[in-house]
């Protein structure tokens, strides 16, 4: 990977001058062209040897750019709050939002690189590492937010070079560190397993950029000409998107809609009997009012001496409740936060999102609200969303809500791997009883709020939500994080078992 | 304070039954009108004894109100990341957006109260505490964000009764813990600290409502009916506002607007030189290019020097660049990140204020970026831009800016308390400086977007800016966060002035 960068590459201070004029000016044209697209970021990975230019990259872009719209962020140890949470958390919050160009520094391929040099992994759990990073890559490319990855390279001798150099002289010896010398004694080390990770992370749509470091003119204008070349390839294929569209008659995009919409709700492939499943859930248990008033304090208890649990301290929990309207979610929700102490739960509401959450990732607005260990935090519907409401009322892509099911399933495989305790209940109720509820909903001052036209509208598609509902199920039921089926006719029944379900897996995980 | 709570309170189930129903329906026609009038937040406090039944209220709360409008949030022992900050910092974070009711659980009123019952604070240092809390709830009032604080009380029989009674109770065991016996031991001096923070925090923009705990019917009510209350009364103030406006003919408007616009630029009070101070500067210093040259490394390298100290581990660092446009603050900026560590400094540009930014109290959006100990924040423009650009172009009310005085120095004295060094720089240029930079701009192609017709408007009210400018580093000019003014027609000066100016901060601060 490396052979090429140690040719000789040099720009002599004519040259360069003429040619940063120019890249200057188109880099801006660029950058703004960005900014007006909707929907559109880029994500600048700047990775490489010490002593190569990395640093003078971060600055030359930010002098070259409009540095109001590039965000920069260095990545070194972990600070408490990061290792509170899953390792990906502090890079997707440092993702840019759209229209901005954001510049990640010692970023995801730190970690795995570092712990392999040092023996802390071996050749597979680095293949699991880079198997990670082309997922989670792959995403952002899918998500509008394309990679440019620079990888800056110098030769061992070089290296050594430019440190000594730079110890040298009085005025940039502060430059050069004790760590710098003791990295560079790992160099040969350190290349064979970059070497590694940069093969086979080099992807058809994120492929590494290696640059010599030896010249700081070459290395500034070639990272100038790679950041300007990737906006030019990302805003041209917004571009032909967009007149694509212009020139699809409307005929053929009504028709194209009919058969998506057609073609949305048949399922992926031929599923098992979840869809039945859904549908023909027996019903049959009650709860009297009597028998639960007691139950669920008894269930609250064991959950509140299991949440106690020195344990808890190296854990947390994520709570997911989905369900049609009207399933109970709310009401299973008080049940279980009036058994937690108030200092360790939050609830989070997921209504529209904002314009910064619009702006990141679809699952960005699900990391922010991530638990610290030793906490519990209850999702009142989710990023289940995608594959349910949107996929159903076609608000999200078809491709999007396609690969969201792979998505889903890495996203919460990292919190599992994290030590979060992922526990995703399924309220069912029958079409009958919605109806039911709904209309007590209107009769009843107070409920008047729950119910809007709206819930009156998705209801006719009942069967829609139950067969996206059943693949969502399908797809998403992992052993590590499976989904519960709560029969909730009887909200009473309903509550005591989300509970039991909590309290069971805290029992088996912890 | 808590003599009337002691009275018997109790209301019967029938009664409780008729007056609930109402009082949810009510409750649910506020919160909505709450979420359609446009900034206006509501900020629910809720403390008081334990087993007083907050958390049974918060549950009430969530229950009869749309749970999706309401943030509750409760607050333990510092985790990690809130340590790392200063102290209003969590409760700053979890402030609700504007539409939307907060309930915060154990807030600002905890530390105070508890540092004084375990003498970790004498009486002089909890008059300091709740002279704080004073003016950050005063912030709020005028930021729309109104407060309703709920004091749950207990007499320490009656509590020791309640405490019994869930224990003995084998479905209610599981609520009592050890602690709670612990702190009911020390009733009588919780009891007189708190009676002594009531009665100075009970502000008529603020007061207190003490609950009396011991009947839950009764509880549940008052807390229903003081949340009702608080709404009603707001929105009612709100539409009078409405009302207000609707009646002015338009010329009284127009006139009003003028005479605000003359006495706007208008200083505060007759203030000392620094208006003529910031128009009399001599510009006389140069600093060649070649000196430059050797000069920057150097200083960078005394930077570097002080950064890398271990001290810095217990601070952080917080550098303001204020100036007027083309003043040279992003090339100062670069030459200050160049010399520090990318993994420990960000850059935090301040543009248009995000959706979520405008949700929240004016400084709500600095807040958010503030560096754990250990790192550099570096921001480009600021808090500041309240009393210098939205005074002179009128985009925030005059009470907005004329009360920032006071709240931002507020704000830089928290900062300062909590070890973080705060530096304030004002890059001056002369106004022909000005125009040779920005012509100097149109003319080169990758400057041309540093050079907007905004400029050139700014430009013609320089005066103005002078005079805020003036005014501003009068009245926020303080010992722990002073300013100082960098002269920097010649940009190579201005650029090491800048940087050492830091380094003797620190020098003086570490």
């Amino acid at each position: 990977m490396f052979e090429s960068a140690e040719l000789p590459h040099a720009i002599d201070d004519a040259t360069y001058k003429k040619q940063v004029t120019r890249l200057r000016a188109d880099l801006l044209d660029a950058q703004y062209e960005l900014l007006e697209k909707p929907g559109l970021a880029l994500v600048v990975l700047v990775n490489g040897v010490d002593a190569a230019g990395k640093g003078e990259a971060i600055n030359v872009l930010n002098e070259w750019l409009d540095p109001r719209h590039v965000k920069s962020h260095a990545f070194g140890v972990s600070t408490f709050e990061e290792v509170q949470r899953p390792r990906m958390w502090r890079y997707w919050m440092s993702l840019p939002p759209k229209g901005e160009i954001g510049i990640l520094f010692g970023n995801w391929y730190e970690g795995p690189i570092w712990r392999r040099v040092h023996n802390v992994t071996g050749e597979a759990e680095l293949g699991k590492d880079i198997e990670r990073i082309r997922r989670f890559e792959r995403m952002l490319v899918d998500e509008n937010a394309p990679l440019l990855k620079l990888w800056f390279h110098l030769s061992k001798k070089q290296q050594k070079k430019r440190l000594a150099s730079l110890e040298k002289n009085k005025l940039t010896a502060w430059r050069v560190t004790k760590l710098d010398w003791e990295k560079h004694a790992q160099y040969n080390r350190y290349r064979k397993v970059s070497e590694r990770v940069l093969r086979d992370t080099s992807t058809g749509e994120a492929p590494w950029n290696v640059i010599d470091g030896s010249d700081p003119n070459y290395c500034s204008i070639t990272v100038g000409n790679a950041v300007l070349g990737a906006l030019c390839r990302h805003l041209e294929a917004a571009r032909q998107v967009e007149r694509a569209a212009k020139r699809t008659p409307k005929k053929e995009i009504a028709e194209a809609a009919s058969a998506k919409a057609k073609a949305v709700m048949a399922p992926l492939v031929q599923t098992v009997d979840t869809a039945r499943l859904l549908r023909d859930l027996p019903f049959k248990e009650r709860l009297s009012k009597a028998k639960y008033a007691t139950k669920i304090q008894l269930v609250q208890g064991e959950l509140a001496h299991r949440v106690r649990s020195p344990k808890m301290k190296d854990h947390a929990v994520v709570v997911v409740f989905e369900g049609v309207d009207a399933a109970g979610k709310g009401g299973a929700i008080r049940r279980i936060t009036s058994a937690l102490d108030t200092r360790i739960y939050s609830v989070i509401p997921i209504a529209a999102p904002t314009d910064e959450e619009k702006a990141h990732p679809y699952l960005w607005r699900f990391w922010r609200h991530l638990p610290p260990r030793g906490r519990f935090v209850i999702y009142d519907r989710s990023w289940y969303g995608r594959v349910l409401v949107e996929r159903v009322e076609g608000l999200a892509e078809e491709a999007a809500w396609m690969r969201a099911y792979t998505e889903i399933n890495e996203f919460e495989e990292e919190l599992v791997d994290h030590g979060i305790i992922v526990v995703k209940l399924w309220l069912a109720i029958t079409k009958d009883e919605q109806l039911k509820r709904f209309k007590e909903r209107e009769t009843t001052a107070f409920k008047q709020y729950k119910i809007t036209p709206e819930d009156w509208r998705n209801r006719k598609r009942w069967d829609d939500y139950v067969d996206a509902a059943s693949e969502m199920i399908d797809r998403t039921s992992t052993e590590s994080a499976p989904w519960t089926i709560i029969e909730a006719n009887d909200k009473h029944l309903a509550r005591v078992r989300a509970i039991e379900t909590i309290t069971s897996r805290l029992d088996k995980l912890l």
